[in-house]
């Protein structure tokens, strides 16, 4: 389900935004690895074993990337997502066959004092797999704009 | 220069490593927001020019994927770089034609008190365009590993 647009007014602590989902295969994890973070443990099996993680994982800015993808289509804010930063962890790595959704959960919403059109909404973004773990914790303010007065009175 | 393999006996706080630069042009930002980060400020000059961002700017993830790629080659941890997360701000937009490079410091350097073939790493490191602004500032804790015990003698 798609929802409808959501302005400043429309955000209250607690409300929930859940994802869909987006399946990882071992392509995208060597594809994105090739790209941004060619290391051993994200692109080879065999010498992905040998290391902490184990096994093959992905980035953990693919996570975050995949996390975004997911979070662009679930939190429809009206001028769109546009953060300044935040706390990022990946309590788990990604894994080939993995299936991720972030359930998006909003913790503070603050009015700007000096401009009126707009204030910060506090969403604090957790992706899991199919197993239930978490693989990403997301915290971040975004700004987000009230509804348009009406102009026609 | 690409400095030799680093371990956790060689890294003092205050140590900076410097990186290499990327050149960023509009046809990878278009790349990387269509796959992780699909809004309009990424991807279409004059959907952005009314934006917050005044015309195409780069997705924070795509920044901070190129600054992991620049780190990868610039940060030579024998283990590679593993981190568990950290904070992440964007202060400002990566824009098409921008140059970027990664300077980062050591600021903390702690053995791990239960296994002591290891320690953590505090980074931060601050991503810079060809005029000096800083468009990311990444500070992480990472793992390293220590240089492994002569086992001949």
């Amino acid at each position: 389900m798609h929802p409808a647009t959501i302005y400043l007014e429309d955000l209250s602590v607690g409300d929930v935004f859940t994802s869909g989902t987006h399946a990882v295969d071992e392509q995208q994890i060597k594809t994105f690895a090739l790209a941004f973070d060619p290391q051993p443990f994200h692109l080879d099996h065999a010498a992905a074993a040998e290391t902490l993680f184990g096994g093959l994982a992905a980035s953990g800015w693919h996570t975050a990337s995949i996390t975004m993808r997911l979070l662009v289509a679930s939190v429809p804010v009206g001028n769109g997502i546009i953060g300044a930063g935040g706390e990022i962890s990946w309590p788990k790595p990604t894994r080939p066959g993995d299936v991720l959704r972030v359930t998006t959960t909003v913790l503070e919403v603050t009015p700007s004092r000096s401009k009126p059109d707009r204030g910060m909404a506090t969403m604090r973004s957790e992706t899991r797999n199919q197993n239930d773990d978490v693989v990403q914790i997301f915290t971040s303010k975004i700004v987000v704009f009230r509804r348009q007065a009406d102009v026609s009175g």
